[in-house]
């Protein structure tokens, strides 16, 4: 696995609100929405529920509705003890992913559900030892 | 607020055993103890709480003993429901880090403590509005 962490993405209970704090608040002088993930929100008319800061060495910094963190994760529990942020790591291709999963699953780490694919590509995640939650991800583009 | 997350610091139960898994486990080839972090663990003997991997773009991933991480925190709970993680960020200096955590206040976080002198520089700690622990950090050397 590379020494990489390509997304951090942290829970937030009002999305709206946390654009403000970072955009406004701490002046972070832009956001995007790329089109990758505007899809991952659902191509069906839902609104997003994630807002992207582009940092530094291609690191993403993501505002992303704890409802959705909690469905990736698996959680029905959404208060302040459930899992409250995802680090994303980017694959070459998907058995890239599934390597990384079965590798990670070898070192003692929890595979959460199985790897899946999305409209933009083919992602998984694992929890490590301590419950972290990773997202291993191959993105078609 | 420049664009930047410097080190990304998630909480770990047993230290020795999260760096095996990282670095064993998912193959991060090296981590590292600068000198500046090692102090910041105590000059007075006491064992290191923390192991630093270096990751692109001048990004930091620090595998942090929980205790530790809830000192900082100022939280005496440190079950699962704690706080687990830190995004650090660097300012340029000491007035840097007040002034940003005077700006992060004016725009709604909290303040964790008062900003301290560090022996390997200052520091101080916010919450963000969905209660994400930020630490503003300037470093003597």
């Amino acid at each position: 696995m590379d020494r990489r962490i390509d997304i951090i993405s942290i829970a937030v209970d009002d999305l709206e609100r946390a654009i403000g704090f970072y955009r406004d608040g701490l002046g972070w002088p832009s956001w995007s929405h790329p089109a990758d993930a505007t899809a991952a929100a659902g191509s069906d008319g839902e609104p997003t529920d994630h807002a992207v800061f582009e940092l530094q060495g291609g690191l993403s910094f993501v505002l992303y509705a704890q409802t959705s963190l909690a469905r990736d994760a698996q959680e029905s529990d959404t208060s302040r003890g459930a899992t409250r942020f995802i680090l994303s790591h980017y694959a070459a291709s998907k058995d890239g992913v599934d390597a990384l999963l079965r590798r990670a699953q070898s070192a003692g780490a929890t595979v959460v559900g199985e790897a899946q694919e999305e409209p933009w590509g083919y992602a998984g995640l694992f929890r490590d030892l301590d419950g972290h939650l990773w997202q291993i991800v191959w993105n078609k583009e």
